[in-house]
């Protein structure tokens, strides 16, 4: 935008050109915002946690149309406070503690900031080189931190990439091993793939099987149960691939998961590529939650026999401090990769990418474009230290054990499943006189009570017939009161729920 | 985090908790980005366009792993000054001419901000009813800005949801219309689906088809000449679809391009829809670039004929002002999109969703997590007002004007294809004693010389064998000035490389 323009911010100051970003502007506004942020944080407790409001409020509150002539920010800044606040469901606040909490930090902020700042599209290297190689070394950082195999290094085979979730990282390598088998077998096996994970796999797994062209009836869904606190089991995994070889069926990829979402559950990971070997299969480790725990060694051994995979992937807007979103993943091979995913437009042909002396990264994601994530992270690891964030979790495990030791000094609840990280799957006990039925829909009125308080935010599951109450510990500003205040009121509820009984 | 931890910043003052984001540092050090941002906008023309870096740079000026301990964000700061910047390619430079600019503003990086600043993972309803709701609102604010008909509004039979990039768009629609015709068909006509584009559409097309498991032998990429401007003609489709359909293929997606890359050509959407509509199938129309102009009523012929298609996309990282990443879609049916790609696992699973009362957006994406993008949207359109938007297309748009002119005053050059938006298409004219590879090879010359100085980066393409220049305004900071300046330097080149010969 430049000086030809006569259109202005106000009808009456017709000679001021339109300059959408003016250096002093921003920097007087963005430092309103700042403030305005730093208010939100320090207040975030007031708010209720779970929005209370119905469908469709918001229809109402503002304008059916985009305005013609500019507003000041004085006013939307009003707006935001009036009508979106009242709509949100606080992620951040420290009594957030339901599905698995997003967490936060000043410095993931402050990177985030210099990722719009420089606004890089760092499709190849060219484009921007810093944003690769900066990229590069962060995740060769990371893997460092998770003591991975050199093989998944850039100084290996391998190398790591930052997508934007890990659906994301399960559609490119699961195209990467799609294009492998096809290239042997031929195209026209393309509907005799099959792709396995157990009943506890995220549900992203199925939606990214099915967008990458798998018969939905080849996606197999191994049953877990209770005994094996929820674990894939390399047995059953093993007799279902063998069922389908019988068939006539090709198996293609095996997702394991490192924390599910609905217990942490850990899926053994050596036994199970043990078995994927004999098959020739991809093996992805889906490690969005239990990964950022394994960079503290007593966490580590969750990864073992990690050498035996093709691909893992971890969250750290999960669980490592960053904002969203960002999905670390790692390969083994990176020509697998590259090969399922490039393209070369002439309109982006360089000297540096034809010389194959660079990396382009946007051969490595299903989009073309892509932002400067890894300064993110880079502030994020610097600002922190792996001392601190190893300290991190351990403060979030140590809180969710103290909440676990509450619900057990309690008679009427029982822990469900055993607490691997910062986890805990809790609910009122069984009624003996009554039936299971019965059992779960007095955990979900408590749920519904608690949650309708707008003090805490929990969510459950349903795992083996039985509905859970997961606690999950990990919002930024959580601390020992506000887990010693949600169970108070979780107890609050039982009392309510019993009594009115 | 919480207080219960003893690991520290340093490791003398083990008694201080480990607070990633106390609200007042998160004030203090946020200011101080802010100022080191509006700096760097302020500085941004001292620096070369593109990097003139080598690849590896920054390999040995950072080192191998992460640190131990927490670093002070001033030293950061610094080694992004030192490290950072110089091996950057600075796409927020007023003499940014290259691909398709990012467009940015102050209101777009405030609405960021305030994207962080909640961390809403509003992957449905529940989540964050206003992230949900301003989504609505605003997509169909947009739509009424590009006068899209009502059915692509939520009052109507569609809606808009906010994908990351194009490639998103082109994939969820591609997958909608794939599992509708499969379903009619059966699963194992997959192998039989065709696809098309031209030879001009941007090559995400042929990386979405194949990640969807089109096989890559049924993407037709139908020729375009110079004489028809290089848009796709329905005579052409039509022919190649008749003979598809005649060898017992079945065709399933057309993709339409307005302002494609290389050229910014148009196709022409009522033809080629009304061909498509003969054989039911889906038509999405890319106008990631092109759309933002639709919002002025002189460019929104261009969008003739959007009622016949299913699917439009454009995405305001490009030309309205936004940061990246945001690709806005919009579909004519929503069902069809809910139907391929919903999902609804235990864990997420609650009242407002099941009572069909609401909008769940992680039913329209690919992945399951999602950012607050609306707000970032909302910012830009009530901070500027469809007026200055409007204004700023306008602005971009004289200014390529202009430069044509100034290309077209100077007989070593030519203009190659009709401009219709802000980019030029031109080279130096073909010199008549020799063949069109020298004429090539001297343009090709020109640009690297011209980049290599560091005051401009502009990119090229090859069309109809044609090595061409592309010179696109819509860099934020551009001004007349930094236009006439990159002028007189492609004229320095000509005259440089012209007299060497």
């Amino acid at each position: 935008m430049g000086s030809l323009d006569s259109n202005t911010h106000e009808d009456h100051t017709s000679t001021t050109p339109f300059k959408p970003l003016d250096p002093e502007e921003f920097r007087s506004q963005a430092h309103q915002v700042v403030d305005f942020i730093a208010d939100y944080y320090k207040n975030i407790e007031t708010y209720p946690v779970l929005s209370q409001v119905q469908p469709g409020y918001l229809h109402t509150r503002i304008p059916q149309t985009a305005p013609h002539h500019p507003e000041p920010l004085h006013a939307i800044l009003r707006d935001i406070e009036t009508h979106i606040v009242p709509g949100m469901t606080h992620w951040l606040s420290p009594s957030f503690f339901a599905y698995f909490p997003a967490t936060v930090s000043t410095a993931g902020f402050l990177g985030e900031m210099l990722c719009s700042c420089f606004n890089i599209v760092g499709f190849n290297w060219l484009a921007s080189p810093a944003a690769t190689e900066l990229e590069m070394i962060v995740m060769d950082w990371l893997a460092n931190m998770l003591k991975l195999p050199t093989t998944f290094l850039f100084s290996g085979s391998g190398g790591g990439v930052i997508q934007n979730t890990t659906t994301d990282a399960v559609l490119v390598t699961l195209i990467a091993a799609r294009d492998r088998i096809l290239e042997s077998i031929g195209a026209n096996y393309m509907s005799k793939l099959v792709v396995y994970g157990s009943d506890q796999t995220h549900s992203m797994f199925t939606k990214a099987c099915k967008v990458a062209g798998i018969d939905p009836r080849n996606i197999r869904l191994i049953p877990t149960t209770i005994d094996t606190g929820f674990s894939l089991s390399p047995f059953s995994l093993s007799k279902v691939i063998e069922a389908d070889v019988a068939a006539g069926l090709v198996p293609l990829y095996l997702c394991a998961t490192i924390g599910t979402t609905s217990t942490t559950a850990v899926d053994p990971i050596q036994p199970l590529a043990d078995v994927a070997a004999r098959y020739g299969m991809w093996v992805h480790v889906d490690a969005a939650y239990g990964g950022s725990a394994c960079i503290c060694p007593e966490f580590r051994h969750y990864f073992h026999g990690i050498e035996g995979v093709d691909s893992l992937s971890f969250s750290p807007h999960k669980w490592l401090l960053s904002y969203l979103d960002c999905c670390c993943l790692w390969v083994k091979n990176r020509d697998l990769l590259v090969k399922a995913l490039s393209n070369n437009p002439e309109y982006l042909r360089n000297q540096p990418s034809e010389s194959n002396s660079v990396v382009d990264f946007k051969d490595w994601q299903v989009g073309t474009g892509r932002k400067f994530k890894s300064i993110r992270l880079w502030l994020i690891l610097r600002s922190h230290g792996t001392a601190n964030l190893q300290a991190h979790i351990r403060s979030d495990i140590q809180m969710a054990k103290m909440f676990e030791g509450l619900v057990r000094s309690d008679p009427r609840f029982e822990i469900v499943v055993r607490r691997r990280f910062a986890l805990v799957c809790f609910r009122l006990n069984p009624d003996k006189c009554s039936g299971p039925e019965y059992t779960n829909l007095t955990n979900r009125k408590l749920l519904e009570w608690v949650n309708s308080t707008g003090r805490v935010y929990m969510t459950h599951t349903v795992v083996g017939g039985l509905y859970i109450l997961r606690f999950v510990v990990g919002a930024t500003l959580t601390e020992e009161r506000h887990v010693v205040a949600a169970w108070k009121l979780v107890k609050e509820g039982a009392d309510a729920l019993l009594k009115s009984k």
